[in-house]
């Protein structure tokens, strides 16, 4: 199986190269960070990383929003790493999101475990992990996080905001929290809120951790940790990951290291599929903390931009950016129809909307995987963003000196 | 929710009234049961149900395959029950399978845990439970006992053999295995081989149990067992048993005793779909054993009626049996596909086959749910097959008898 493989780096030309990861601390006193649960927080440490240079004028930056399990290493290579960043195929140069003309940030999510703060971070009031006793945070809170983030880089207003499922959530919190600080919203594989078969997937997931007798209420952390719990969360949102074409084409039902069917229950991991689960699972529980995974499940729960603005269509309507919103036919975690929502509210208020539903077999993974199709979209359209804004701001500076506009 | 309420039986015309499970002894020395994976095994107790009245001529039996984990009682009521059987709304006096005219049977499979012998039965060589040292069975291997079943009512060839989901893989393997013992074929919400996918949710399944730990290497009779662990099983099973257009009109966002969102991680049943599934996992622990649940997933995983017979076209051309194959267009974990290949291999061996895909919003459980829509297709197709035969029959008799038949 070609993603088990482990090979050097390859050299590539329109790879963004060597890359670090950088912290900035936050909300530090007096200031705070009013979160969705109305408590107040802070400070907060936030991972980020940036690739391309940022334009004089500030007018080129792009935020990336990682989905549930990503970080802020995006693109490029750290150092000793066996693989780059998690969208690497799309962050560089010459690439989707080109990093010769765009400033890219990508920064972990408040509540990961990636350098963000979360529930594994110490609690500056006790000196201990937080544990449990971290607040209940939700998709409104990480973009209050990477909005302050920006504003700390001196960027007033993005280029673009771009992200996939629980990222693309985001990128909608952006737009109808922040309507003026985006000139385009780049909406991949998502949902204005969360199915109830979403939820239901979570639920399990959660469940799992919960009652793995290792999870001790949270506190585990310098013990093994509810391993097995968080890997079978892990496998079980693997599969709503991919579409049931792409599961029998890439496994069927092909044995493991076999000729012939074992009949015996200790073999646990005699089909191929079997045997991808449980590795999947087991890769999860090495990178990943089970009570980030509680937290950002979670958030992914509660987010509902209809509930939380009156309506989507007021949700969405109150920035003038323009959306570019794709769907993939194979996606049953984050159905087209969920997309077509978006689409129809932006249209209600009259925005600025593109609309592509792929054809791509990779299920809900497509947007990470099928990057030479994003890319044919993407490419044009911030192309184009950042040619109406350039000339909207020499207008506009045109304007300020007293100069007349050409035609 | 109205599944939530129990209520005494109500008064019902078309109900085949109280019911009793009983008890067969088969393959007692020196008889055996040969098993699929090689070894030999028995004595097999098998409990099973009948309705209705066999005919002087033996010529009106039904056989009734249950899925996964179902049992022998599918219809009419046990005393102080407060459901009736899993089947009542399709097997009674004037409904789908009409009890006036046919003989049903109903057995529970080989490996449950419903009063046929299975991993929690005892082991007459030890005299202790079998837990893990129970053989790994096959669909063939349950088909085997219940033909053998059938066989010890004096009946030769059956009416029908009807059932959906893994019931559905009996019917089919039932058709494959003893092609001259029966004249016609209802297979439900069903496949020739389990999809990648459907094994990869099994292999969630098995593993949410055997990481659990109260199951002890099999051997947690008598303790708690595996509660956790299987009820977990059972509710990421369950997700798959519904479409996601039914679950998202059944329960979408609301909440389950409050206005509010509570931000609480230990609420684990805030949203409506969070309690209806953990309600589900909770109370089939109380009715199901976790080994049977391992053993009978296995044996679903493992059917692959192309594989034994070396193509599903050589394993369903050796019956003349006529078929009636439904799917449903919102079941994802068998859907249609699987059952327009059953269709085919049918119509490569010029067979007698109708095939129907039912809209149903219910996903796969649709066809215990939407009976009403069976029976229009059930009640004629019976109806015409029992007519045939018995044409066929006094046909024959008349030819015996050295008659001329009637035009």
């Amino acid at each position: 199986m070609t993603e088990l493989l482990e090979e050097a780096p390859p050299v590539d030309e329109r790879s963004v190269g060597m890359t670090e990861t950088h912290h900035s601390t936050l909300f530090e006193p007096p200031s705070e960070l009013r979160l969705g649960c109305r408590s107040k927080f802070g400070p907060v440490t936030v991972a980020w990383e940036t690739y391309g240079e940022l334009s004089p004028a500030r007018d080129n930056a792009i935020f990336i929003c990682h989905a549930l399990t990503g970080d802020a290493h995006a693109a490029g290579w750290h150092a000793n790493a066996k693989k780059p960043g998690w969208w690497d195929g799309f962050i560089g140069p010459g690439k989707g999101v080109d990093t010769n003309k765009y400033f890219v940030i990508c920064a972990n999510i408040l509540g990961g475990c990636m350098g963000t703060t979360g529930p594994g971070s110490i609690n500056p009031e006790t000196g201990e992990r937080f544990c449990r006793d971290f607040p209940v945070i939700t998709v409104g809170d990480m973009v209050e996080v990477h909005a302050e983030l920006v504003r700390s880089f001196g960027i007033e207003r993005l280029l673009a905001v771009v992200g996939g499922s629980l990222g693309g959530m985001q990128v909608l919190e952006w737009a109808a929290r922040f309507p003026d600080r985006l000139d385009a919203a780049v909406v991949l594989a998502s949902a204005a809120n969360m199915s109830a078969q979403g939820i239901a997937f979570n639920a399990v997931g959660r469940r799992a951790i919960v009652t793995d007798p290792q999870y001790n209420a949270g506190k585990y952390y310098g013990e093994a940790g509810p391993r097995y719990g968080l890997a079978l969360a892990r496998m079980v949102a693997h599969i709503t990951y991919l579409s049931e074409a792409s599961i029998e084409r890439k496994f069927g039902r092909r044995l493991q290291d076999s000729e012939e069917l074992a009949y015996s229950l200790l073999r646990e991991t005699e089909f191929q599929v079997e045997s991808y689960l449980h590795y999947q699972g087991k890769r999860f529980v090495e990178r990943f903390d089970a009570n980030s995974y509680l937290y950002l499940t979670k958030a992914m729960d509660y987010f509902n931009l209809a509930d939380s603005y009156g309506s989507l269509a007021n949700a969405l309507g109150r920035t003038d950016a323009h959306f570019l919103v794709i769907s993939y036919s194979s996606d049953w975690l984050f159905p087209s129809s969920q997309s077509r929502e978006i689409v129809r509210a932006l249209l209600e208020r009259r925005r600025h909307v593109t609309f592509a539903e792929f054809d791509s077999p990779f299920g809900h993974d497509s947007f990470l995987i099928d990057v030479e199709g994003l890319e044919k979209m993407v490419v044009p359209f911030l192309h184009r963003t950042l040619e109406t804004r350039r000339k909207k701001e020499s207008g506009v500076s045109r304007q300020e000196s007293g100069e007349k506009p050409s035609e």
